[in-house]
C-alpha cells in the first residue's frame, strides 16, 4: 500500500511444492536499510527464483552503495529498475529451464521505499522484468493469491487512509483470502515505513495466536454476519412464494 | 446453491471478446421444466461452445422425454452425464479447433433440478466432461470468475440457509465480484426452486437499476465501511510509533 501516511507491505510465508509439501519462508525481504535508503521487497511464484532474484538484487544494491558514485541507484525507479533487470535474468536461465519441465516460472516481486528525499514509492516487477508503479487512484499492488483479497481493498482502502487503519484493511484482506485458499497462511510478515521522516520503520510477524489478529477476525466474522442478517429480504420473494 | 431449502442458481449475462468487445447473452437455461423434471443449466467459459453444449442437451433431453422410456434420464445423475457428454462433444470438435488456435476452449457447466420425485442435486461439469456433485457441506458450487465473490459464500452461507437469505447472500457476492472485475455485470438472472413441491419455480432478471439489488449494496458497503472503522487498530501503531 503506497498511502498519504506511508508504506505498508504485507506478505504470508507459505509456500508449496503441491498441497502435501507446506513450508514456512520469508517472502518479505530488505535490501537495503540507512538514514538514506530504505527499500524493501515482497515476492510471489516460484521460491528458487524468488531467492535468487532477491539475492541478485541485493548484491547489486550494496555494489551501488559501496561505488561511492552519489549518482548510483539515486531514486526508486533506478531501484525497480535493478530489480526489474535481476528478475529478467533468473528468469532467463532458470527460469526458462523451468518453462522447459513445465514447471511454475512465475515470479513477481513489490518493491518498495524511498532513497534519499526523494518520495516514497512502489513498484510491481513482473516475471519478464518489465514493471508498473503504484499511484494514487487505486493505492495498493498485490502479487500471488490476489482476488479473494481484493474486494475489502477496494472498498475500504483509499490513499489518505491512516496508517493505523490500512494495516488493519490489510490484516481482514489476509484474513479473507487464508479463509479460501490454504496456501496462504500465518505468520504474516508486515513493515510500516510512515511517511514522515523522523519515525523508523516498523517491523513486525504476526503469528497464527496473536491476539489482535485473532480478535480482528473474529469480530469482522460477527460484523459480517450481523450485516447479512440485518439486510432486507428480496420483497419478491417472501413467504407465500417459498 | 444446494440449501434444505431449495435450489438457487444465478448468472450474470456478460460476454466479451477483448475489453473492447461487450455483449450481453443468457447464460441461465432452462433444460427442462415440467411438473416431472425441472432441469436448469448455468455456464461460463467459452461462448460458442456454451451455446453448442446447451443446444445439444437440450435436444437430447427432449428425445429422451419423447421416446417415453421411463428409465431413460430417469435421476439428476442420468442428466449430469448427459451434460457432460454434450460438453465433451463440443470440446472434442470445435473446442479442439480453438486450442489450436490458441483461443480459449473452456467451458463450465453447472447443472441443477429435481426429477420425479428423486432429490434436488447441483452438479458443476469441467471442459472435458467430467463432473463433481455439490454436498451439504459447501453447499455451493461456482463458475467462471469465481474468487472476489467466493469470501461472502464460504463466510455466510450453509446447508440451513433459508432461500430468501441465500438470494441476498448471492447478490452480495455478485456484487464484490463486479466491484472487482468488469467483465461480470447486470442484468443478473436468477432461478429458485424450492424444496417444496407446491412451490412454483421462480425466475427473475436483475437489471442494473433495481431497487432491491441497488438498496443492499449501498447498505452492504456502509456495513463493510463502518465495520471496518469500529474494529480496533494495532496497539503496537499508535501515534508515538507513527
Amino acid at each position: 500500500m503506497l498511502l498519504e501516511s506511508g508504506l505498508v507491505l504485507m506478505a504470508d510465508t507459505r509456500t508449496n511444492a503441491g498441497i502435501d509439501n507446506f513450508s514456512t519462508f520469508k517472502k518479505l525481504h530488505v535490501l537495503a536499510e540507512t538514514p538514506d535508503r530504505q527499500v524493501y521487497a515482497a515476492t510471489a511464484g516460484n521460491l528458487s527464483l524468488s531467492q535468487s532474484a532477491i539475492a541478485l538484487a541485493k548484491q547489486r544494491f550494496q555494489a551501488a552503495a559501496d561505488s561511492g558514485d552519489p549518482n548510483a541507484l539515486g531514486t526508486m525507479f533506478d531501484v525497480a529498475r535493478l530489480t526489474g533487470d535481476a528478475v529478467a535474468e533468473v528468469g532467463e536461465t532458470t527460469g526458462a529451464a523451468l518453462a522447459r519441465e513445465h514447471i511454475d516460472h512465475t515470479l513477481e516481486v513489490l518493491v518498495a521505499g524511498r532513497i534519499g528525499n526523494g518520495p516514497q514509492k512502489l513498484y510491481l516487477v513482473y516475471t519478464i522484468g518489465n514493471f508498473i508503479e503504484c499511484t494514487e487512484e487505486v493505492p495498493f499492488l498485490q502479487i500471488g493469491e490476489t482476488k479473494y483479497g481484493r474486494p475489502i481493498l477496494d472498498r475500504a482502502l483509499s490513499y489518505s487512509t491512516p496508517l493505523a487503519e490500512a494495516v488493519k484493511i490489510g490484516f481482514l484482506s489476509f484474513d479473507s483470502t487464508m479463509e479460501s485458499n490454504l496456501g496462504v497462511a500465518h505468520p504474516i510478515d508486515v513493515l510500516v515505513l510512515p511517511s514522515s521522516r523522523n519515525k523508523q520503520p516498523l517491523k513486525r510477524r504476526i503469528e497464527e495466536d496473536d491476539p489482535y489478529f485473532a480478535g480482528i477476525t473474529r469480530q469482522w466474522a460477527k460484523i459480517l454476519n450481523d450485516g447479512v442478517t440485518a439486510l432486507p429480504s428480496p420483497p419478491w420473494l417472501d413467504r407465500s412464494t417459498i
